[in-house]
C-alpha cells in the first residue's frame, strides 16, 4: 500500500482541482457541484461499482458579502472581516454603532444590559497559545465565535464582531458557524490584525463607531446531494466500511486541509483497493458529505438514507482532522471493539501511527452513532492547522504530497485489516 | 516549560536573522563569524555564565561559482548546478566533455575504463520514494554523491554531475559533501529537474557535450571558532551537559533547517533556564559547532579540547535532523542509561514525544563517543525535510514557530530531568 501510494499523485492533483476550481464551495454553490460532479467522474473512471448522489434538502445560507469599517472623520478605516454564518443582512446602507468590547460571554453576560442594547459587541479574548494541541487552542476561544452571537442578541446588541479564532496574529479572517437562538443579528469576525487594531482604536476613543455591511441570503429549502462511490465487497456486499470527508468549505476558503484533503484521500482508499486488487469481505463505500461547516445536513442526510433503506454501516472512519502527517486515529465505539482495533497499532507504527485510542471521530458520521456504528476519526500532526482553518490562508500549497500519502495509505491499511480480520 | 516556550519567539527571531544576515554561512566565510558574533551577543545578554569562542585551526574549502551546461550549435542550455565541497576547480574556459550517464556507483565500476577516461560522469539514480522516513529516502541514493566523484576520478572521468538528492522534482539543486582518495576533480549537483533534462537530451543525441565551470579555493589553514556558553551548575559545575547543533550552512542556502533551527533551539534551552530560573545542578553548555557540513572539523575540535582540559561532559545532546514538529528522541549509549532516559518519554509524550530509543545522535556530537559520554539526538517529523536539505530551498518561512517551539522545550525539559535525576 505504502509503495504505490507514494508513486501515485491522483489524490494530489484532485486536490488541487478542488481548490483551483471550486473554492468556497459551501452548501448550495455552484462550486459545491462543481465539486462533487469532478470527484463524481474521478470515482466512475476509476470504476467503482456505484457511483450515485444521493440527493436531500436542507435549508441553507448564502453569502455575497462583508464588510466593516471603523468610521473616522478623516477616514473610513476598512477592517478584514468575514461574515459568520449564518449572520443575518444588514440593510444596504449597513448597520452603524458603538462598540462594547469584551473579553468573553461571561464578561458580557455581567455588564448592564442597557449598556450592550443597540451596540455592537466585540468579542477578543485571543486563544490560549499556551496548549499544545491546536484543537485545543482553538477550544479556548471558540465559543465565542460559536455562542457569543446568540448571547449578545439576546441582550440586544444591534452586531458582533469575534476576533479570529486562529494561532497567528495575520490579516485572515477565520469564519465558522454559529447559533442563534430566536433572534438573527449580523455578525462577522474580524482577523487578529485588525481585532488589535479596533481594540487599540477603541482605547483611543471608546465612542468611535463601526460601520458592518453584510448582504446574505437564507433559504428555506434547496436540493443538494452527498456523493457516495462504493467497491462492492465479495462476501458481505450488503454491508459497508464508509471511509469519508466533507466536500463544502467556508465562503472565503480553497478548503485544502478543511476538508478537501478528507474528500481526496477517502477517494485515495478506493483507487488503491482497485489498483492493488485488494479483495475487500464487505463493501468500501467513499462519501463526499455535503454541509458539515453550516448545518451538517450531510451527515444527517445520510444516516437517515441509512435507517430509511435499513443499510448496514458496519463501521465509519471520517478524515476531517487536517492532511498533515499521520499521528493516529480515535475510535468512538465500545472499549472491545476499540481494543480489536488498537491492535493494529504496531502494525501501522512505521507508518507515523503513534496511537489507536478512544476518542472522538467526525461530525459527518456522528449521526451514525445511535445506530451503534464504530466510528473512527483520523488525526494528523496539529501544529499548523489553525494557522488556516476556515480562511483564504487555506491553500493548496500548504498541503504536502507526501504528508497526504501516507494519510491515504494509513486509511486504507486500517479498512484493510479491519475488513478482513472483523471486529468480533 | 511549555507555557514559556509558546509565549516567547526569541528563537525565532534569532533564526531569522541568521537565514537573513548570514546565508551560506560555511566555513571560512564572512557569513560564519557573523553568524557566531551574533549568537555570542545573544548568550552575554542573557546572562549566560560563560561565552566563549573557541578557536582552532582547519584546512577549508570556499566556493566562488558553478557553471553548467549543455553546449548546442544554436544555444546552450544551462543547467541549475552548485558544486559539490570539496570540489576542484576547473580551468578559468571551463571543463568540456562528453558525458556517460550510470544509475549508481555498480554500474560505473562494470564499464570498460577505457569509455571513462576523460567524460563526465552523471549519476542520476533518483531517490527511493516509496520508503517513508526520508532520511532512508536520502540514504538510498546519497553514495552517488558521497563517493561517486571519488570512484569517477579513480577511473579518470575529468568531471562528475549528480542527479540532486531530495524529494522534490524541482529547480534547486541540493549540494552537500564528498570524500575524494587522492585525485580530486570537479564535481557538481544539478536540480532533478535539470538531470531530467540531461538524461532526456543525452537519448537524443549521446554525443552532446556538456561545459563545467567550477571556481573553488582550498586553502590548508584558516583559524576559526566553535561558539561556547554555559550556565553554572550548583552542584557539579565542572561537569556540562553539551546542547547544540552546528552553525554552518552550505554556500547556496540559508540554513533554516540545516541547521540555523538546532543552534537557536539549542541557545533557547539556556534561555528556558535562565528565565525560568530552573536550578540546574551540572552546567549546560550550549555548542554552536563550526563545520559539520565540510570536514567535522568543529566537533572535533571540541573533542579535542575537552580531552586536553580534561573536561567532563556529563551527556551531549545535538538538534540537526530539522526543526519540524517533534517526533522522539534517539541516545547512543549502554542499554542502562538508554532505559533510564526512555522512562521519561510518557512525561513528554504530551508534548509530541512519540519514543526516546537506541539510536544515532549527531555528527558534531559524535567525536565524545570515544570518551563515553552519551549521546542524544533530537529528532521531528521528516516528511518535508529532504525537500529543502542543503538547498536554497530551505528558507526562514519553511520553519513553523510552534514546531520551532515545541523543539526548544523538550530539549529543555528533557535536559532538566537528565540533571535533576542523574544517569545512576
Amino acid at each position: 500500500i505504502f509503495t504505490d501510494v507514494h508513486l501515485n499523485n491522483e489524490a494530489y492533483r484532485n486536490l488541487e482541482y478542488l481548490c483551483e476550481h471550486a473554492p468556497g464551495r459551501l452548501l448550495g454553490t455552484d462550486e459545491s457541484i462543481l465539486a462533487l460532479n469532478y470527484l463524481k467522474d474521478y470515482f466512475e473512471e476509476m470504476g467503482a461499482d456505484t457511483v450515485f448522489l444521493q440527493e436531500y434538502t436542507t435549508p441553507a445560507w448564502l453569502h455575497h458579502k462583508t464588510e466593516v469599517s471603523i468610521l473616522s472623520e478623516k477616514c473610513n478605516i476598512r477592517l478584514r472581516a468575514d461574515a459568520l454564518g449564518p449572520s443575518s443582512s444588514t440593510s444596504d446602507n449597513g448597520l452603524v454603532g458603538n462598540v462594547i468590547e469584551v473579553q468573553g460571554l461571561e464578561e458580557l453576560k455581567e455588564l448592564d444590559p442597557e449598556e450592550v442594547k443597540g451596540k455592537i459587541v466585540f468579542y477578543n479574548r485571543p486563544v490560549n497559545m499556551t496548549l499544545v494541541n491546536s484543537f485545543r487552542i482553538y477550544g479556548s476561544a471558540v465559543d465565542q465565535r460559536a455562542r457569543g452571537p446568540a448571547v449578545a442578541a439576546e441582550l440586544g446588541a444591534s452586531g458582533v464582531l469575534v476576533r479570529s479564532v486562529g494561532t497567528r496574529i495575520d490579516t485572515f479572517p477565520h469564519t465558522g458557524s454559529t447559533r442563534f437562538k430566536d433572534k438573527k443579528i449580523p455578525c462577522a469576525a474580524i482577523s487578529t490584525v485588525d481585532a488589535d487594531i479596533l481594540s487599540d482604536a477603541l482605547k483611543d476613543n471608546p465612542l468611535l463607531q463601526v460601520k458592518m455591511i453584510i448582504e446574505a441570503e437564507a433559504l428555506e429549502e434547496i436540493t443538494t446531494y452527498n456523493l457516495i462511490a462504493d467497491i462492492k465487497g465479495s462476501e458481505f456486499p450488503d454491508e459497508y466500511i464508509v471511509v469519508g470527508g466533507h466536500i463544502d468549505a467556508w465562503f472565503n476558503s480553497p478548503g485544502a486541509h478543511d476538508d478537501g484533503i478528507g474528500c481526496v484521500q477517502s477517494a485515495d482508499v478506493l483507487r488503491i483497493f482497485k489498483d492493488l486488487g485488494l479483495k475487500n469481505r464487505r463493501s468500501i463505500r467513499a462519501i463526499m458529505f455535503m454541509d458539515e461547516e453550516l448545518y451538517q445536513s450531510g451527515g444527517n442526510a445520510y444516516a437517515e438514507y441509512t435507517k430509511e433503506y435499513n443499510i448496514k454501516n458496519y463501521l465509519a472512519l471520517e478524515a476531517d482532522a487536517g492532511g498533515f502527517t499521520p499521528v493516529g486515529f480515535q475510535v468512538d465505539a465500545p472499549d472491545s471493539i476499540v481494543s480489536i482495533i488498537a491492535a493494529y497499532q504496531p502494525l501501522l507504527q512505521p507508518y507515523g501511527i503513534h496511537y489507536i485510542r478512544k476518542g472522538g471521530s467526525g461530525v459527518d458520521i456522528y449521526p451514525l452513532k445511535q445506530s451503534g456504528v464504530p466510528l473512527m476519526g483520523y488525526r494528523t500532526d496539529s501544529q499548523r492547522y489553525m494557522d488556516l482553518h476556515h480562511s483564504a490562508y487555506d491553500t493548496f500549497d500548504k498541503v504536502h504530497i507526501r504528508e497526504l500519502q501516507l494519510g491515504s495509505g494509513n486509511m486504507a491499511a486500517i479498512i484493510y485489516l479491519i475488513d478482513k480480520y472483523g471486529l468480533d
